[in-house]
């Protein structure tokens, strides 16, 4: 039977699959909830035996994540699914239509907490497997899943787990199963993303509020340059061709935004800016009497390091800080930058299998935002990341209401078959 | 028998007066103690009444005031008395040891809020009044007393008042009974107070919070030199022998505010700083996603125009915004800044007074502060302001526990008889 066709034949069952694995409310952050995340761990094991992996469950010091392998062509090339079973708090619970653990469908659309975040987002990786190997018998590749159970925590303890696991986690690529289309319809890849780090600073004496607004003010030039000593050391020139096949849309940002205008550093496009360009924010200011205090964060791109970049800012803080006043600061280094080549093998053999699953080629780009496990993964495994995503960013994850499209679940299946088969021969 | 005599022995019932008007929670803020305002109102009058005076009580469209006087003394100079009959509501009461409208003597202190702002320091006024005719029949000048329901909520209907009964509050002096002694046992005059206006700023758009710190850093150079066009214009140069008596203290004040060093504007003493020069200084900032707010406050001194100031800031930030931002701004002129002369017959007269009363002559200085309405009545009537306080900075006020020293409330009224005799000459 062809792959299409069993496809076809089991979306009630595929459907029903993930419908079992929404009903488990395991939410990480609820210690109330502790015994419902090891049932969710339990279940997703379960199923990855029946999808045809050989499975073991790994204790990490917290919520415990789950592995699933199956390493049987040794000639063809192995790749890594990254994805996490636990989900975010439901609450605030009255403003969902249906009960957020209730799975529930209207208008094409599956509701549940966890829906696109993530559990509707890794399972069709592992029925792909299934269905693979219910049609060829055997896999394309080799393959190893790691579903942990920590993600909306921060992952605490998987940094940990990577080490511990590195030689059975071996692989040749990283994909993570996080994330969402381009557009309805419209399949995207992301090969990088900027690191980040923080800086919390503490004034206290006379006129604090003034004096911060004048440190903050010392950091960036008018154009958006970021006056600290060293901070573009280490900083990859951007490629003028790297976004040349796509349209810089600042009118389409201007009005996400809704603001009047746009401006920032000359000379780079809205979205080499939000992607390729470190910058420095302003996330909080707060003054009360004498006491003010700012919180910056600095999105970064490799290959600044985050530890090196809170250094040179703390070093120009103090440089700015007035005499006579207090200044306290706490810093912390964020996830690291990262880009995987556009040239690499792994980034055009997913390219031809999305282009495959959904009739046009995927829109390739970074991301301006930070998931600091992902560069741990390249970090300690050596692997180059993936991003490719099959919900909506319309979806509702983290809120009430979170869905996914039934029809982009489907077709997340049979995507996650052509990653396979395009996956194996990166070799 | 002498004035002396008659205090001593009047204690108990001057005490008794006190306590019968704390006990009545005439909260403004509080629509629920509507009828305990207005009963408050009445007895202050029947007060005013036995004490000698002529009443009347009026309508404002608010909490009604009390006006009384007594003008039996062509030949002599007249004194207008502002005090308040409202207080602070008593949130939290839990903190509080004894209950707020259940008047306590501890260690030689009332505890009762109003005790000390506004109740305590009014009524010696009116008890001075009372004595003075007991002792001597007559007055020794003329007196004017406006006693208001509405200084804890800003004063609403005051100007209006004012302007309404402009003839019958006619006088020489405006004595303002709300404030404090200098430090225990030692009396201010205090002459003049800073004006004030307010401007809130909220910008939108991309790097919000940065852009609105560096317009805020704009404002001020290094040197506390505001950076407004014309915003020094009118301002009156500081008089280098005004503080000459007075030291400066800035290791006190260095203590006070708990800061490891001071810093300003170089060639004016802290004193100054704070009382005779203008400020512009940074109230709260607020960053949330593209938006960024910020609150400024001037403090205004003679002959800045608080309407002016707004203009010329409101010029300034809109010359310092960014182009493609949102710009928002709502401003208030808050109250004018006023001084009454130091050589003012007025201020002698009342020096001698608080001399003979506390047995050393009072500090004589400028508050750095605001409080609209003494601009106001200097503005309408043509009174040049004096304010003598009584209690002290330490009693409480506006917190739980709030109290009024015993030893001082009794003082009080000696001073109060003290200061309608000597200001009875000032013509």
């Amino acid at each position: 039977m062809s792959i299409e066709h069993l496809l076809r034949k089991r979306r009630a069952e595929h459907l029903d699959i993930l419908c079992k694995l929404l009903e488990i409310p395991s939410v990480s952050a609820d210690p109330a909830r502790q015994s419902e995340v090891v049932r969710c761990a339990e279940q997703v094991e379960a199923l990855a035996r029946r999808c045809g992996l050989e499975t073991r469950i790994l204790a990490t010091g917290g919520h415990p994540a789950v592995a699933a392998w199956r390493r049987r062509r040794p000639d063809r090339s192995t790749v890594l699914i990254y994805g996490h079973y636990d989900v975010q708090p439901e609450a605030p619970v009255e403003l969902w239509t249906s009960p957020p653990f209730q799975p529930a469908v209207r208008d094409g659309k599956l509701f549940a907490r966890g829906a696109t975040d993530d559990k509707g987002q890794f399972l069709p990786h592992l029925l792909a497997v299934q269905t693979l190997l219910e049609a060829e018998e055997e896999l394309p590749g080799n393959v190893v899943f790691l579903i942990e159970g920590e993600e909306e925590i921060g992952s605490p303890h998987l940094r940990a787990t990577l080490e511990r696991e590195a030689e059975m986690l071996r692989a040749d690529l990283l994909l993570v199963s996080d994330g969402s289309l381009f557009a309805p319809g419209i399949p995207s890849l992301v090969y990088g993303m900027r690191g980040a780090c923080f800086v919390q600073v503490d004034l206290e004496g006379p006129d604090a509020g003034w004096q911060l607004a004048r440190m903050v003010a010392g950091l960036k030039s008018e154009t958006a340059t970021i006056l600290v000593d060293g901070f573009y050391t280490d900083v990859e020139p951007a490629d003028p061709l790297e976004y040349a096949h796509l349209p810089d849309e600042p009118e389409r940002l201007r009005c996400e935004l809704g603001v009047p205008g746009l401006h920032g550093e000359p000379g780079y496009s809205q979205l080499q800016q939000r992607t390729v360009r470190p910058t420095l924010e302003v996330n909080g200011f707060l003054v009360e009497g004498p006491r003010a205090m700012v919180k910056l964060t600095c999105r970064l791109v490799p290959r600044q390091d985050p530890r090196t970049v809170v250094r040179q800012l703390r070093d120009r803080l103090e440089e700015l800080a007035p005499p006579g006043l207090r200044l306290e600061m706490v810093s912390r280094a964020g996830g690291r930058p990262w880009v995987t080549p556009q040239d690499h093998p792994a980034l055009r053999a997913a390219g031809r299998a999305l282009t495959r699953a959904y009739g046009r080629a995927p829109v390739m780009l970074r991301e301006g935002g930070t998931i600091p496990i992902v560069a741990d993964f390249q970090q300690l495994l050596g692997l180059p990341p993936i991003l490719a995503g099959f919900g909506l960013t319309t979806d509702n994850l983290h809120a009430p209401d979170e869905h996914i499209h039934l029809e982009n679940y489907f077709q997340a299946i049979s995507a996650a078959v052509e990653l396979q088969r395009d996956l194996s021969t990166i070799l």
